[in-house]
């Protein structure tokens, strides 16, 4: 590793951001998290958002990942294509100076459809190298927008994403169903048989209005009506990711709170999980991209 | 007929709201519609919203179907349930004053799950009764919130709701996709595309995200992506509609740009449609309730 002092590290999200400082063994020093992510940052603004991290954490080399590597980032970093291992990724880091590297995000094109991630690769590959997953695995990965990740011999050979979180945001922003999401959600028995419903039955968008209709008609109670809706979502999720053919067991890497939703809605669909504290999983990935610059 | 001197229908909406004078024989001689939905009406506002559209059509008894009759609406109006027919409605009329009467919603409990509707019914009971549909038939109410419904000897028996409308609404007003759907939906080959898509497999909220993945990977043109998506959308809900059992040719009524687009999307099911434009079935429908009163 040419970064012998150590480095910082960003998941520099749309929304969000969070920033490490990594000494020269990887190990975590420091860190925050703020909400600065991208779509925060004006045009020609990231030099200075950069030099903002280094006020707060120090003055070191720095490895971003994430929507920084978008269009609407700091600089473009073209997607690695599937089969994508942390040797290709780490081989195509787009610079921006000469302590500034961003990683390429990766695609998949086959079997009819097209896919396209930014930030989570970092994530998967990070807890295949580190031994917290199976060079060979099937992964969940929550967030605004899900992934249905499958790893061979360490490298991201197929993916789909789901867009379950953003819909879940919109109706409960913008909808008819805005008041009766306001609740907190919960895996509890609500979610359960929301979650059992769609895995059972493929009517998402019907589904969601009954939520409204049955808190009308006395069929259910308000207080349900949250977590039985992120249920329903969820569980078209699952619905959709278990398509793919894998006998894995299925680890969930993400966020702790979404993590143990999707354990209970893959449960409902009978199979086994192991869940994984995303955060973790980052530090193990982007040490192992640091390692081979 | 008591108001022998014909009277002032009214289909109100949550956003929209179309106001018909009819005459002593049910022709309509005279109509306005404008964007003063339910919603735009403050608290205690409907005897001056009503009064303005007596000033503006006549003074004559008052006729009103629609959101008005919901709790966010003049004064609330009991669903009528399933079975219902026109003369199950007409007796359920909800009187605010001596001249002007509510139309009552239908709701259906059953099969595990509960719906309603307010407005619809008006037009699939008007359909029947005016001879437009058989008595026994079965009808998709494309709008904001879709409906599916059975009709036996005239009776609406068992219906479903699908909010296909707002979702899509949603997508490009507040979403990642927002940019890519403020172009024409047509019913041409990307729409039947994403219709076909959605009828063969369930996995809506995974290809709608394959939308942006497409274009960013020059696997879909920008010019495709707004009808491809509603084609998704509408294939979901056509999915979802046809596993009702029945082999009833399917009629659709509605406003015209829907119905084309609802048909188009039945035909990628290999299905039959009709198409009715909804404003002659609420004409045939609201006089039909009046002729009762």
């Amino acid at each position: 590793m040419r970064w012998a002092e150590g480095f910082i590290a960003v998941d520099w999200g749309t929304t969000n951001r969070r920033a490490y400082r990594l000494d020269s063994s990887g190990r975590c020093v420091d860190e925050f998290e703020d909400h600065l992510g991208v779509l925060s940052v004006p045009a020609g603004g990231f030099p200075a958002a950069v030099a903002d991290i280094r006020e707060r954490l120090g003055d070191y080399p720095l490895l971003l990942a994430g929507m920084i590597g978008s269009n609407r980032g700091w600089k473009e970093a073209p997607y690695v294509a599937c089969p994508a291992g942390i040797d290709g990724i780490a081989g195509k880091l787009v610079w921006t100076g000469e302590r500034e590297a961003i990683v390429p995000g990766v695609s998949y094109v086959g079997d009819g459809r097209a896919d396209v991630m930014r930030g989570e690769e970092v994530q998967l590959l990070g807890a295949a190298a580190a031994g917290l997953i199976d060079p060979t695995s099937f992964v969940c990965h929550p967030g605004t927008h899900n992934k249905w990740a499958t790893l061979r011999d360490g490298r991201i050979t197929e993916f789909r994403t789901v867009m379950t979180g953003e819909l879940f945001n919109l109706l409960k922003e913008h909808s008819i169903l805005s008041d009766l999401l306001q609740g907190d959600v919960q895996p509890n028995e609500a979610f359960k048989q929301g979650a059992l419903q769609a895995i059972d039955e493929a009517a998402l968008s019907a589904d969601l209005f009954g939520v409204r209709a049955g808190v009308l008609l006395g069929q259910m109670s308000k207080e349900d009506a949250a977590s039985y809706a992120s249920g329903l979502l969820i569980g078209a999720d699952v619905r959709i990711g278990l398509s793919i053919p894998t006998s894995a067991q299925i680890a969930v890497i993400g966020r702790p709170e979404l993590t143990r939703l999707y354990a209970a809605a893959i449960g409902q669909a009978g199979r086994e999980t192991i869940e994984l504290d995303g955060e973790n999983c980052f530090l193990a990935g982007i040490n192992g991209i640091a390692k081979r610059i």
